[in-house]
């Protein structure tokens, strides 16, 4: 039998977008991975910054943020825009071959735009196909896809999405292509047993483990939907899923994600 | 001896990009067009308006427009985000499996700053090469570039590039490897006589003509760097190259260019 070509799947975001030298230091350290890769990263401060600029108020129903259309056009100009370009181009003056995209570049990411339920999100979408053979083809060329949390619904509609859920879904969507590798990079070393203290990384989470650790309070809100995502490419046999810092790009360092 | 495959290369720019139902026609005719094809388009005046909006004044020496840091992040914003994400996808709503590019992504287009001379134009970039594997390579997979005016100098920098001499210098570096047209698109129907009368379009301009018709003052300044963008596509083997108005993109209205 054929051994699968490896892939990793780096996702970045928080607070490590919003420091240049930061992310220039994790760039550095992704294009040293070997093999095929595939960035995501999401968006920071930066488009909040420039809403506030413009007089724009983020729109927030029941504590959520809504991305009326004034919020969508600021998003994509600033994560497919601004923030994508920068990294492309730095990465490609490291010698990887970036190529950004948006998931309307190539039909690559199409989405559904969320239902209104009690509360509409405005346009935000959930991911429903990859174009896995396009993908597949662009690595194959040894280009390195860098993706914005920006998709769309096939129809001329842009869409804001989750950069975690779209690091899950692509890796999912990739899994029995490669052997595929995610990692969620993010502020701290990892899952955290006490949100104050950075080494207190828990070294594997188990399903089990994260529903009892959710039902005691231990596992911070913010970090639910992250290991949601995480879990849901366990799920669909992503080979290793990592939740990571920066120092996790280069190593084993983190917590993986187990089922 | 084996035909050439035809390749069409449509510039979009100027006022046609603040309309949304004159650019949304422009692309539906410009989906129609068979076999491989390109974009380019330019920024229209939501750059400056967002600019505008930010407080951010556009700085000039001698009535030219500078690029300075802050007005390298609006352009980078507006013409690689907003502009590059709505037109992609549109294009895929109507069926072109678009894929938007700055120069930066895959490499694709290579520009060297331009050097200070008596104006230092701040983050301005002359196109030095074009890497025309990749671009084959992606035609061939039926994927449609769409290019922002935005390129990078292999360095980390983002540099804003004249999207006229994009189109002229991605046909011409086509042009030896498809039977290429270039169409200049914008909002007049062509080289003018009379630049009043919007029906009397030049058909065919030479160059010795041309050159005649600049120095009586017939053709206007704006004209010119285009029509020199033009003649540099034509002197560079490109099969044919048109400046002409939407109404060129499906048909040969408009003014051809000849030496």
């Amino acid at each position: 039998m054929n051994k699968m070509k490896k892939l990793t799947v780096i996702k970045i975001g928080g607070k490590l977008l919003d420091n240049e030298a930061a992310w220039q230091a994790a760039m550095d350290d992704f294009d040293k991975i070997p093999g095929a890769k595939i960035l995501v990263h999401g968006g920071g401060k930066l488009a909040s910054d420039l809403s506030r600029k413009l007089g724009i108020e983020p729109e927030m129903v029941e504590g959520r943020r809504i991305t009326d259309s004034a919020a969508l056009e600021v998003a994509t100009m600033v994560y497919a825009g601004l923030l994508n370009k920068k990294l492309v181009s730095y990465l490609q003056s490291r010698g990887t071959n970036a190529m950004g995209f948006s998931g309307a570049d190539g039909n690559l990411i199409l989405s559904d735009k969320r239902s209104v339920g009690e509360i509409d999100f405005g346009w935000v979408g959930d991911v429903k196909t990859i174009n896995t053979t396009l993908l597949i083809s662009l690595l194959e060329q040894n280009v390195t896809p860098v993706f914005c949390a920006i998709t769309h619904d096939g129809q001329g509609q842009l869409l804001n999405t989750n950069a975690d859920t779209i690091a899950s879904v692509l890796s999912a969507g990739m899994a029995d292509k490669y052997q595929t590798t995610l990692k969620f990079c993010f502020e701290k070393n990892g899952v955290l047993l006490d949100p104050l203290d950075d080494k207190s990384v828990i070294e594997k989470l188990s399903k089990t483990a994260y529903l009892q650790q959710k039902e005691n309070g231990v596992i911070s809100a913010g970090m639910i939907p992250k290991i949601d995502n995480a879990l849901a490419a366990k799920q669909a046999m992503v080979y290793q899923v990592m939740i990571c810092g920066t120092n996790g790009i280069q190593s084993s360092k983190g917590t993986e994600i187990c089922l």
